[in-house]
């Protein structure tokens, strides 16, 4: 279960990195440069606070190799047009739900504790894109004045997730709960935006 | 002794990171996202190049705890007006002062030679603002024309800590001494600014 | 072999850092700051990444005391003029064609799969001047549309370090051949920019 909830989280990252690079239309090693940092930066950043080595992505060298794919195909594809920005939201929401869910599991499992698990879920969910957008010169969202509850929704559901799996009869989905509960928090904040 | 001055580095370098946010009207996720990267940031860098683990904010879960905390105050108190940028120099100072002593400490403590612990004094210190800067998109300090000796203060009072440690008649209150130089030379230096 | 191209690696990365911080007109800390992240921020992620301890800089720490020299040197200096930044070309794509093959080789001495050793050598070449056009409020190379082939140089530069090093004839020269190549190839990336 763990490990397909971090492979979604990695391909749905990744899939958002390489649409957003082909709006700014970078080059092939910016577009693959980019995705991997969406796709990998956040779980980094956890893994080096927690000293979980090999990192993720070293772990499951497959990791690099499927966004490199991804990077090739997407440099094949024609630019994105600007009032497809919206539709980045999707793959974007995702990538961070699956990654806001596997970040606090991956923390919970070094043992720990509630308060900075579900930090650690928050930073693995959010860190990808705020170094991604801090290296091309855009203001995270993070901290932006009015931001549509991005770590908000990520460091609740990761709450959620660590409460859910307390209970021996939820356990088993604990995950897809919390990671259905983080999208649709966060596809609602979009719209009410 | 080290616990208290850390415990006062922390304290007071998130109290200028909610002040600062508050100025930058951010909600608070922004706040608290921007008080603990100043509050933990450079104490993070210096834990990982030592390779000291867990991280200290990771091994004294309280702290966080403080700052959220300190978040949640400083939501409720009305924005700053702009002309009380001036006195977020005081809570800055403080902060930075006592953290470039704890970084020092905490570096001769894993057997750093001179060099190498008065600049992770420096990097403890200063590196905190760095990287809220960058996140913020506003230039660092350190890396502007005229920078009002941020980073010298911070070397140079690390060093004096480390010398003044030597002396067995001084050592209980080197730390206390060396604080006291860097926050005063650094309001000289503003003040010349 | 690996020492010396270790230590040129850092002469010229500092080199280009000084020389860079000197047309921007920052102060002495601002320049050495520059220069130590230029020099060492590529193989400090790399040795994070990997988890090698102590840090490449402070398992050597004359390094950071060459760096300290060249910045005291260079801080007595004259500005440079606009119109010397294209010399600034030579030392940057030195330090880097040092750093990728030094980086690779690191990578897989600590049993890195090729892939991931290639992508080290890529971000040990590479990441020190993102971090510091970051901090400095530059969009990094690596990000801006027109590239030219800056993580490609050293990425397929490394590729080619880590075959020469599969050949027992060639094995004592790949370095020095993995080096030039990179070089080579990214002068005429500029020249053709």
């Amino acid at each position: 279960m763990q490990q397909i909830i971090e492979l979604l989280a990695v391909v749905f990252s990744a899939l958002y990195g390489v649409l957003l690079a082909r709006r700014l239309k970078l080059d092939f090693v910016g577009v693959y440069s980019l995705a991997f940092i969406v796709a990998f930066g956040g779980g980094t950043l956890r893994d080096l606070f927690l000293d979980r080595h090999p990192l993720f992505w070293i772990g499951a060298p497959h990791y690099p190799v499927i966004v490199f794919g991804m990077s090739i195909v997407a440099f094949f594809l024609p630019p994105l047009s600007e009032h497809t920005e919206r539709s980045l939201n999707i793959p974007d929401a995702l990538g961070f739900s699956f990654f806001s869910v596997s970040g606090a599991a991956a923390a919970l499992a070094e043992g720990a504790p509630v308060f900075i698990a579900a930090m650690m879920g928050a930073v693995t969910g959010t860190f990808g894109g705020v170094i991604a957008d801090t290296l091309c010169n855009r203001i995270p969202s993070l901290f932006r004045p009015s931001t549509p509850l991005y770590a908000t929704c990520s460091f609740v559901g990761a709450l959620l997730y660590i409460a859910l799996k307390e209970l021996p009869a939820i356990k088993p989905v604990a995950a897809p709960i919390a990671v259905a509960f983080i999208f649709l928090f966060r596809l609602a904040a979009l719209r009410f935006d």
